[in-house]
């Protein structure tokens, strides 16, 4: 029996997928191999990884100023290559610290010899919200930010206007959650596991006359133009998860209307949860600030902390999962991803209802 | 229908392993989530890559001095990871050139700031044997080889054993091929994509005491002890291609016999294809030197070149595929990768003397 599937990453799949991916194991597309068994280098999985790469940047309505990248090492290697490719030599790059991925990838930034700065932060804040004014230095390489933090539940209602650099940023907790304006960004990326594919995947998206700009002399598998020149096969890519990545992004196209139809579901889902967290008379608390929140992760605590290990395992009990906040925080996150349907929000807040009625 | 994958890699991995990943591709575990899907800070996820993780040391006889580490981006990651943390700041290391991969991990460690200094070279024999005299520097920190060139077809008949410094080296398309004496050795590494899973999953073997003589300051998805300290769980392993890897291993225990039974597989696969080719009085011609054949990769040329198209494209119609030379070689290359069984090599020679019947 299918569970409901509240994981913060890696998380809930569209069930149509898995079955597609279950039903072509052992023979993909009529080659007679399954598609771990597949040359990376054969015409159909060429195919599939360019068919991929387009069917994303139609949902993104990205033009060809835009390369699709397939990396590795999720979003913590990106805090390394960004710096490397972009701020060599103790460059100034500014970094607007929004939660625990933001500190990670400024404090990487340092160790990788540029110069960052740090723009602003709600560190003071616990995280609970995003900034809105900005110390930038003078003349930034980028500017970076973390478009969703996962851990405390924010997202950035609007991205600054005013930056004094292009914009780069780690989109992984909320990609293709909504459409994107990317106008004013010049690399964003998103490790796959949370909407996209399985983990081992990261979705890089540079816009090339930005790639052209890189330091030189950086190792290969960190030099973003590595992947622009060899179209993400440099080396053998993970095709598994690219695979995956396509099959969602058709389900997307398909079943759920493009990124329009995905952020009103997505919004439906927030609402309902979000709405029921404000009316419960405070037996329910919402962590991020209302100007802050994120559809994404909605993050809680219950009126009291000794309610919340029996509330999780009740939760579990009722097919509930993956309820448990980030470790490093406590408390509820229930993480409302692309895949998990408003009929899953639905049996939460019907548990939570039960929950407080027992127990409040 | 399934056909017998030659593939160089990514490769054929065996029927009963895909058969279970399809048939839990719903519900792994009981968890009433996809493999895809669970997190991997659940106590499942982290028991199997435990479990994973002791299986590989329980085949390879490792004791607990060795760490199994699970990394990305392939051997070419793995090319600068190694200088930059082993040989840093001009460090002299000694790299032995047997290939184009091997070429590869020279290079890079030029770029990545160390000395490397070309103990021994077959490139004037177009890399077709294995060299056995070498001009060591004097005190290197390393020497690198790989031990088998997926591209010329050959490997390392033995090691060697008095190298001024630890061995290190790339065993991606030998790996788990045969029992391994790491006596010698400090850190190996191998891409899944060969013999033990889908790409996207390295597998590095490290001691830890060497591990505790690397550099500092290094990025943390560059340092080796960031996926020791953390048990290869800094930040989302690939998950997927990690559980693969452990139906794999459990694969070779108990329906091969361990890695004698595979190594006793390998070699009667390898014996009856070169039997056969050096008994077709020319017509087929080996490329490797005797001495320094691959069991793993059978590398060959015919007659006349003009031969080569037709006979891959009959071959493919017969259900035998993958048999391409590498693109930077051309020619004919038999993979007999672990999960490649005898019958796939008797339906190869049969075919290969079916087309010298009509074409000698």
């Amino acid at each position: 029996m299918r569970v409901f599937n509240f994981n913060g990453g890696p998380a809930v799949l569209p069930q149509p997928v898995l079955e597609q991916v279950a039903a072509e194991m052992l023979d993909w597309q009529g080659t007679g191999m399954s598609i771990l068994e597949n040359s990376h280098r054969s015409k159909e999985v060429a195919a599939m990884a360019t068919e991929t790469q387009e069917l994303l940047r139609s949902l993104l309505g990205l033009g060809q100023e835009w390369a699709v990248l397939f990396c590795q090492g999720g979003a913590s290697l990106q805090f390394a290559m960004l710096p490397l490719n972009f701020a060599p030599d103790r460059a100034v790059c500014d970094y607007i610290n929004t939660g625990l991925w933001a500190t990670k990838a400024f404090q990487e930034a340092k160790i990788c010899g540029a110069s960052p700065h740090l723009a602003a932060s709600s560190q003071d804040d616990d995280f609970t919200h995003i900034p809105s004014e900005f110390s930038f230095s003078d003349k930034p390489r980028y500017v970076y930010l973390c478009s969703n933090n996962t851990v405390r539940g924010t997202r950035w209602p609007s991205f600054p206007a005013d930056a004094p650099a292009t914009l780069v940023g780690d989109f992984s907790s909320e990609f293709l959650s909504r459409p994107l304006d990317l106008r004013n960004f010049s690399l964003v990326f998103a490790g796959a596991q949370k909407n996209v594919a399985p983990a081992g995947l990261t979705i890089v998206l540079i816009r090339r006359e930005f790639a052209e700009t890189a330091a030189k002399g950086v190792p290969h598998m960190l030099d973003y133009r590595t992947y622009l020149e060899n179209d993400s096969m440099y080396n053998t890519p993970p095709v598994f998860a690219i695979y995956v990545a396509g099959l969602v992004f058709r389900w997307l196209r398909d079943q759920v209307g493009g990124l329009a139809g995905m952020e009103a579901l997505n919004r439906a889902k927030a609402d309902r949860l979000y709405g029921f967290i404000d009316g419960s008379g405070g037996f329910y608390r919402g962590t991020a600030r209302a100007d802050s929140r994120s559809p994404m992760n909605v993050t809680y605590r219950l009126a009291s902390e000794a309610l919340e290990k029996p509330f999780l395992e009740g939760a579990r009990g009722e097919g509930l999962v993956g309820l448990g906040g980030h470790r490093s925080v406590g408390g509820v996150r229930a993480s409302l991803y692309n895949a998990l349907g408003l009929e899953a929000v639905e049996a939460l807040v019907g548990y939570m209802g039960h929950f407080m009625a027992k127990n409040g």
